[in-house]
């Protein structure tokens, strides 16, 4: 026997080999569980075998309007049951699905459209204001549907040739639920909200869309039949991929238009919500409610925080909830959550503020990732576990992203040296967890000496008064730059420029004092992020070169 | 822009692309728990950090040895950590791990050996009896590795030129780590015991592997860090690939030499053992102890239980000690379980002899395997779901082995249209739900009438003094077949053939009762499969021709 042997009449059949797909796992939930909703959204209850047909309706409405495999479908919508029903019924048709950040301009909705060609745009009437200019900016006319919800009362207008229920009414349901040819096939299309330059589009296939939809189940150990509450938004790395968790966890989906704290804890108490995902501001949101919201919640809730690297305070505030809090961390170009900050045991002996610092950091590679590792850029050889040589964060693997899209002079340079580089500077922990010290672009450099904007801001998070926190550099004629302070208050609370200064001074090294504190709400994005950008142009115009 | 720009610029890489293998699972649990306990047996504790080093002593030792990619390893072992480690060690060569039944006799080891072309045999040394003649039967020298393990203390001979901690303890423990170039390399290699002809080999592929160790998580619902015990073999199609699993899941291994209801017990109450999986034979045996041996066991257990049909009686007789039981259907064909009867909550609300009913069918795809069916053989068309025509059950999907090694005609055979075909008998019930009704060759056909031998086999579980029954076709010069039963009484137990006939007349149609009763102890296959083929002969040969 040759050394071949294992490889000879032993090829993929039709018997032995699917392409790997996360639309198989709806048409599963439909199977075994029909009677069992999918959805909530206000009064509408949906199962899972109706959410099936409904996915199945809409694609061959597409088809029906000549959708072709590789064609964009872009959605602008909330976290609705349509939205939900698109993360099927499109990508089952071959084409590929665009959500859109529904906070876009219209001229960078406008970009995007046109950049990723979509030929159909499925978009909710709250945001006719910002799709109505985009469209005409287009110069050319795309399919638009039109999706007016019972819970939506506030203004904006129809826009396109038909209502969603119109469009998906005629249509069969009995589209054929087949899987791709090739799993390497293009399921979505997320643009980055890049600070600089034109958004990148980031394509995801259906190879990398199962294995993470798979992972967050592993890798959060997230039990069947979980009630998940949508307090992330589905536009963004499509919702970290849970949709497609949900449908493979058959449970229910808790949906929500509008991130509000009293709201989310109505919800966690009615439909004993059992798992979320969110950014830390929705988090700090929750943990400095009221108390009386929290009232009967009496279950076990667990949380995925991430988006940014979440301040120390807000860990904290959520344990001091009783909420179980993971943080996990990616971005965009992994499908969301590619790393998780996995839990041991023996944390739960330490004492709080330890477990904040433990549980608060990047951790360790997801299941279906290959590898997280701080890398130094120049030789790409990985740092020393010191907890103190800073590196540049990179994944490798399978939840990496097929790459962007037209645009193959970034996707190259994403790619150097076989990793992906994140941007984001850290540094490796005696356990092998990694450490965020702070974005490449976000690090101060004062009199020669790094400053992590993030170690600044863990701080000041730790003030009573303080709900967020951005530190950003400033201009200094000395220093070359200086960190400069923004603030936003908790409801109520009261603090001074002198107040915060000697907090800072009482819990920091001198050198990473801000030379300034400015108070006022923080410009965000709609996941939640804070728009250092923006805090950054204010910082120069406000220095007072002392 | 064209259809294919979401294929141009594209491609997969090293940063987006990693072949799927269950190996990486051992990486990350040493990585991220090194400390923690991965392995139990008797009075050693092993960690998973020492696992992993281990698993790359025992990789560097077969290359140092000459072993390459496409080889083939053999092993004779118990549930002892070597078996555990050759489950990682062997394939992150290149080479595909054979584990041998270690029930079989010196002529089909030999066969086995020669058909895989073994290079190298591991073997424990309480099966010296067999390995030996089987040795001096392949007329050719191979590598032989003695695994002498100090909680064996009965006969046995080393034959080996060393024992297995001296051919890894001179190993480097820097094996590189890596996965395979082409995740359709085998991985495993596993022969059928088929009744009649040539065992065959079915050979598993690593992609197969991986996705079959997350969908024993997802599929079952099993939370990190469990507790598993090892009360099924790991030479039973790769332990249904368990070892990965719990690679996966980060959990503890419980070894386990022997199956013993006492030492079963006495491992879940000391270790708190949170699962396990057995044929129905080790359940009977559990829920039929003594039930002072139970005492002391408070937390949750679940079984998966399979390999046969499960006679209605085992699974209740597990519900009544607590044991939360599912059940799960596959082949060695599949990986082990590749269907599971998802259990639905209201099931909980009905009498228990009806969720014993539920409990008990083949039941859904796992998530991982694209289908399981009942099939026309001869149309190829699905039954009515009208729990009353009859098919045969087919799979198809990731979870279906590459083929049978060197047996180009048998793997054709076996995925004829598309479909793997498993030769057993079935309906498909009203929910969707396989429930088998016989083997093909099990089916007595009497008097033109097909005789369920499951159902009649279930039938007598309910008597109480059965410990187990199997009925067989024995010829009848009249009806062509009858059913003729063969009874194993529960220890302490008595009846008569005239008291269990009269049973048989108060639960089932005439035509079905068998027309005689013999009691014994049964002939079982290792894993506790009731050897069905050595009854059929006994039948014949005892059979009066009334």
């Amino acid at each position: 026997m040759s050394h071949q042997s294992y490889n000879v009449d032993l090829a993929k059949c039709e018997a032995n080999y699917t392409a790997l797909s996360p639309l198989t796992f709806l048409e599963r939930s439909a199977y075994i569980y029909p009677q069992r909703i999918a959805l909530i959204h206000g009064a509408r209850r949906q199962t899972w075998l109706q959410t099936y047909r409904r996915a199945r309706r809409l694609a061959w409405a597409l088809v029906a309007r000549g959708i072709q495999r590789g064609d964009t479908v872009a959605v602008m919508l909330n976290n609705t049951p349509e939205m939900f029903e698109c993360h099927f019924g499109v990508p089952v048709t071959g084409a590929v699905l665009n959500t859109l950040n529904t906070r876009l301009d219209p001229d960078t909705v406008a970009f995007m459209l046109n950049h990723g060609d979509a030929r159909v745009l499925i978009t909710d009437r709250e945001y006719s204001h910002i799709v109505k200019p985009a469209l005409e900016k287009i110069g050319r006319s795309i399919i638009v549907i039109d999706v007016d919800d019972p819970e939506y009362t506030g203004s904006g207008e129809r826009l396109g040739e038909m209502d969603y229920e119109a469009f998906i009414g005629n249509a069969s349901e009995l589209f054929p639920w087949t899987m791709p040819d090739d799993e390497w096939n293009a399921i979505s299309l997320n643009y980055t909200s890049g600070t600089t330059g034109n958004p990148k589009g980031v394509v995801y296939h259906h190879r990398g869309a199962y294995l993470n939809a798979l992972s967050n189940i592993v890798s959060w150990g997230m039990p069947p039949a979980s009630v998940y509450l949508w307090t992330l938004p589905m536009f963004h790395c499509n919702g970290w991929c849970f949709p497609w968790t949900m449908a493979a966890n058959s449970g229910t989906n808790v949906c929500l238009r509008k991130v509000d704290a009293k709201l989310i804890f109505d919800a966690i108490r009615e439909y004993k919500v059992t798992h979320y995902c969110g950014a830390p501001i929705v988090h700090a949101m929750l943990a400095n409610a009221p108390e009386e919201w929290r009232k009967g919640i009496n279950h076990k809730v667990s949380g995925l925080i991430a988006a940014a690297p979440p301040p120390a305070a807000v860990i904290e505030g959520m344990a001091k909830i009783g909420f179980d809090v993971t943080h996990v961390y990616g971005l965009t170009e992994t499908y969301g959550p590619a790393a998780v900050c996995a839990k041991h045991p023996e944390w739960e002996q330490m004492s709080l503020a330890d477990q904040v610092t433990k549980n608060g950091r990047q951790g360790v590679r997801y299941h279906a990732e290959e590898g997280i590792s701080v890398l130094d850029p120049a030789t790409m050889q990985p740092v020393a576990w010191d907890n103190d040589a800073m590196g540049e964060i990179m994944f490798r693997g399978n939840l990496v992203m097929k790459g962007y899209l037209n645009n193959p002079k970034a996707t190259e340079e994403a790619f150097a040296g076989g990793w992906y580089h994140t941007g984001d500077l850290a540094v490796m922990q005696h356990d092998g967890y990694v450490k965020i010290k702070d974005r490449s672009k976000d690090v101060i450099i004062s009199g020669g000496e790094n400053i992590s904007s993030i170690e600044v801001e863990d701080t000041l998070y730790k003030h009573p008064a303080v709900l967020a926190a951005a530190v950003v550099a400033a201009p200094d004629e000395k220093w070359g730059e200086v960190p400069c302070a923004f603030i936003e208050l908790k409801e109520g609370s009261q603090t001074t420029e002198h107040e915060i200064m000697q907090f800072c001074r009482d819990n920091m090294a001198r050198f990473k004092i801000p030379k300034q504190i400015i108070f006022g709400a923080l410009p965000k994005t709609s996941t939640g992020k804070i728009q250092k950008f923006i805090l950054r142009e204010r910082a120069k115009s406000t220095t007072s070169f002392e």
